[in-house]
């Protein structure tokens, strides 16, 4: 059978081109994805689990188009220094020196974190998580690589990539962000550090450690550290070879990160990396900028438990998901207490119309064109990963379902199946959905099931209605249920 | 207030020693603990399953007591060579060929697998998890070292450790095994690769990589991969310097790989390593070896859901662990069906009589000496973490408690206090067990609990009871719960 993708061919938004292009992957009926992973030195921000859900959603959209995926996600768990520039303190050791601990404790605590809320959110773990730390070796000889084909320089036991005679000799750094090498050149010259650059929009591929820095690993330079561009040109190429399909990331990383990782390649390889670079886009609350100095901030964690003043309530995570599903990944996306209550409310009614659609029953013929509409999910899908439109076809589908207890309304046998495999596929397999199997609600109603018994209980043993009260043990007994009268009240037992 | 490891010292079985011995921590109130992790190419064996959760146990005892701990729990992502030998294809890479799949693709797999297994048994995440692969800078550093010391020599591009050099000179290899060297030189000569080797007991340090292996570093003496018993010195000396407390792992890792580390510890630094080693013992099944050749073989997944044809039924990873804590680390344990069935009961008596306890008034004065319990306890685990006798004295409590519906019996405020909190805190925070939110088993309850009230509002009707039909309807709306009246009856949803 001839394999999805080749019905529904995908169109993506390049940032490298700023065009939109038909999808061709290096290698016919495969895809390598390259994300931007966490820097793990904090609970993981919201802006960073709408990218990943989004990353995961593309995911999930290649794989079941029938694509072999190998998607490689990192951890930064060293290099990264505070204001994402070449001088200042590494952002984990950092927070380890505050906190007394070893710097990989911080890379484990938040890295358990951050796989909590992936795993709450329903993201699938990637096909490789390699970490900074672990790729050392392979960050060094790209260095090497660099500085032998005459991008990069020494300059106190650091080395720095030499941006001026790479665009002079015919590289086009700032081919992806759209600056100009003029403009970079000037202004930051006075920072602290700068004096060991030739020019202030040179970046550091290897760092000499200062003594109090703890992070640090033996190089043909000095005792240091991997600059923190680095670790994506040399772990990409590792996993996914000099030329592979898609880069992606948060749009804040366009510049300098991934900029810089496209003149990293091209001077060790000749190659950009990736064909197609993506940026998903940034995220606000109430309307303004998330920023935890005036409150207006809000962790993953908290969305679900409801534990912040912005909110009155938790959010299941699988509604948080449909909310951000139902933006494009590249808008703005605005959180709010009352968008979250609005998604749950439609997250609700797509699942329950599912679950409605699994009760139906075939009709002589249909009423509804499920082909037409299957087309037009996947080539909503197909243009550039269009979830809400996906989503608004979809609520196309639950008004269908639910006006089928009119009788003239109906799907032929075919139909039925064909939709409900569909809008289980598209909800559950790409969209990411999941229906909560909550305990808790369960429980609730469980509890409310049991005082409604034994008020019952109560009531027969009155009215000396031995019948119904014979039938309530009886029946308890075998669920495995046991009342206990005590002085305050009728408890129950599992 | 004084912490309780000075109430309460702690007693370990050294097999260093091969004694009891008082245990004195290198650095007054801090545990240093690194235990040997999984080799991530397979589904987790319910071996070490059973040696992470008693050393997670540990863990959570020293940490009980008042200690600061830092618990290193390694992931062996290269190096670990078919049976555990100098040759052969490394277990990784042999799997990701016949996957065809990128090695690094393997060990993600294996290791979220692990974490999710290690989740359900309630086993803390370790303070720091570092990989081989994490860590090569580091091998490379400490062969170097052991090359300067003179007990290492490169053959072939290959690194080997020099062991009669080392026992030569001073050295003790065999220490902790209590093998002799004279024996080990003799017989294993012929084996393939053999010939590289001095003598037939050298082990590698680092291996020359043949062109089909894939998983290769650069290094001084060649392109090539560190041998297995590197990487546990290498970090255990890091993330816990070259003296520290506590070095575990399953009692099959003796000898050769224990053995080994203790050599390159003393060869790079002088030291051991840890003071105290210690060795959980292997389980069986059925009261024979588990081995997959013959279908007498189970995995801890299998044990929770009951997909194994000698299981009757799956068993909550609450009882597992109560399972597994009810023999001491030391011991063999057998597993079967219905040793796992008969400990549910336990489990369940003990959870069941923590939940009574929670409800019980205090009386005018005690009828049982609860700081004497409360002392035999902490005396059991601190004997060599006695998990066993603790879980004797646990039951002792529990019949006890049960005894409470007799009026003669009770405790005075301060002891029913003291011991709801001693209980709660063995039980769950020491042992690790964990009363199940099963959403399985309150489902399950509520199913049958709406039966009953979809059999009372039937009767109800029948017998033209409006009035408790009415209570009936009443209270299920306001807990959210819709009866649906069909043609095959009656139905809920929530």
């Amino acid at each position: 059978m001839e394999p999805l993708y080749r019905k529904y061919p995908i169109f993506i938004e390049n940032s490298l081109t700023g065009k939109k292009e038909i999808f061709l992957p290096v290698s016919d009926g495969r895809v390598g994805m390259y994300v931007c992973g966490p820097t793990v030195y904090s609970d993981v921000h919201l802006g960073n689990a709408r990218t990943f859900t989004s990353y995961d959603f593309m995911f999930r959209y290649f794989k079941h188009l029938g694509y072999q995926v190998r998607y490689v996600r990192n951890i930064t768990d060293a290099g990264h220094l505070e204001n994402d520039a070449d001088e200042g303190e590494d952002k984990i050791a950092k927070k380890a020196r505050i906190e007394q601990l070893e710097p990989m404790e911080i890379v484990q605590r938040y890295t358990v974190d951050f796989h909590e809320v992936m795993e709450k959110i329903n993201a699938l773990p990637p096909s490789i998580e390699p970490t900074a730390t672990g790729h050392i070796v392979e960050q060094i000889q790209m260095i090497k690589t660099i500085i032998e084909n005459g991008w990069a320089y020494q300059s106190n036991g650091s080395v720095y990539f030499d941006v001026e005679n790479y665009n002079t000799k015919g590289g086009d750094y700032g081919v992806l962000s759209g600056r100009k090498l003029e403009d970079l050149q000037s202004g930051s010259r006075a920072l602290d550090g700068q004096e060991e650059k030739k020019n202030a929009a040179d970046f550091a591929l290897w760092k000499k450690a200062s003594p109090e820095h703890i992070m640090r690993w033996p190089s043909p330079w000095s005792e240091g550290f991997p600059g923190w561009h680095l670790e994506c040109s040399a772990m990409s190429t590792k996993y996914l070879g000099e030329q592979f399909d898609i880069h992606g990331g948060g749009m804040d990383l366009k510049f300098p990160h991934h900029e810089c990782e496209i003149a990293q390649n091209v001077a060790s390889s000749g190659h950009k990396g990736a064909k197609y670079w993506l940026h998903t886009n940034m995220l606000t609350l109430n309307g303004k900028r998330m920023s935890k100095s005036t409150g207006n901030a809000i962790l993953p964690k908290e969305l679900f438990t409801g534990q912040n003043p912005l909110l009155s309530k938790g959010f299941n995570p699988s509604t948080v998901r449909f909310f951000m599903m139902q933006a494009h990944y590249s808008s703005i996306l605005d959180f709010s207490d009352d968008a979250l209550m609005a998604a749950e409310k439609g997250h609700d009614k797509l699942l329950g119309a599912i679950e409605t659609l699994s009760k139906l029953q075939p009709s002589e013929s249909s009423t509804y064109n499920v082909q037409d509409w299957v087309d037009r999910c996947y080539i909503a899908l197909s243009d550039n990963f269009n979830s809400p439109i996906l989503i608004s076809h979809l609520f196309e589908a639950v008004k269908f379902i639910n006006s089928c207890t009119d009788l003239s309304i109906g799907l032929s046998k075919g139909d039925l199946q064909l939709l409900t495999e569909k809008m289980n596929c598209f909800a559950f397999d790409v969209l990411g959905l999941r229906k909560e199997e909550s305990s808790d609600s369960h429980k609730e109603a469980l509890n409310k099931a049991m005082d409604l018994v034994i008020e019952l209980r109560a009531k027969a043993r009155d009215n000396k209605d031995w019948d119904t009260a014979d039938i309530i043990r009886k029946q308890l007994t075998e669920a495995g249920i046991q009342l206990k009268d005590g002085a305050d009240g009728t408890s129950y037992t599992l």
